[in-house]
């Protein structure tokens, strides 16, 4: 099986969707290695651009992405994860999506109610409802 | 709306979910133009990477994806676009989802039916099952 990460970053980017709902959890970017340990050890495993490392999904939360499904597309560049997640929500701002904003009229409209509170699970610093520079964990 | 186009090369992942459905159909990358396009016309349009220029999702064979809601990720560099898809398959090599093919054992796996004949919609080019170097249209 070849993947084609990208030639510059050594990245692809990989949607976790969730189980049974069929929500779109996340976007996020694998390179070889966390791709391998994403199937070696059946938790989502993402490459941190921000922290240029390994970032196993939920380490700090405990809101880990268990795989139960992986799809490649047709290109082979990019990879579909269907999960489950442990947990009330994959989004460090507290939303069971990181998708929970709605373009409306030019504008950025938030959607769905917040599942969990982001300050009991990471602190502090998640708590403002404005864009984050990156994923928390 | 600030999106956060990547700095390097200007893009962002889009993915695009079947409305109703909830299958996730394909991912592209968009340029702030292809996504002002994709706005104002309705149509999903993306910007190709092979062939560094717009591409309107659709516009040689038909199967146009009609916007019906756009969603952006916590750290706004990722949108997630929910569409109606005009047409029996998005990918270009016959099946419904670009995500067609599953990781088993290693392997990709063909994981659903062929929604329709590529040879027919696209011509020659696209017969192989074997994965392309870049999407069609």
């Amino acid at each position: 099986m070849q993947l084609k990460f990208d030639k510059a970053t050594g990245l692809l980017p990989a949607i976790v969707q969730e189980s049974g709902t069929g929500k779109v959890l996340m976007l996020g970017f694998m390179n070889a290695e966390s791709f391998e340990k994403t199937l070696a050890t059946g938790n989502v495993t993402f490459f941190s651009r921000s922290r240029n490392k390994l970032w196993v999904k939920g380490e700090s939360s405990g809101h880990v992405l268990k795989v139960e499904d992986i799809r490649v597309d047709c290109d082979a560049d990019a990879v579909l994860v269907v999960a489950e997640q442990l947990g009330p929500g994959t989004c460090h701002e507290g939303y069971r999506s990181c998708f929970f904003r709605r373009v409306e009229a030019g504008d950025l409209v938030i959607a769905e109610p917040r599942a969990f509170d982001p300050e009991q699970v990471y602190g502090d610093s998640s708590k403002s409802q404005s864009p984050a520079p990156a994923n928390k964990e």
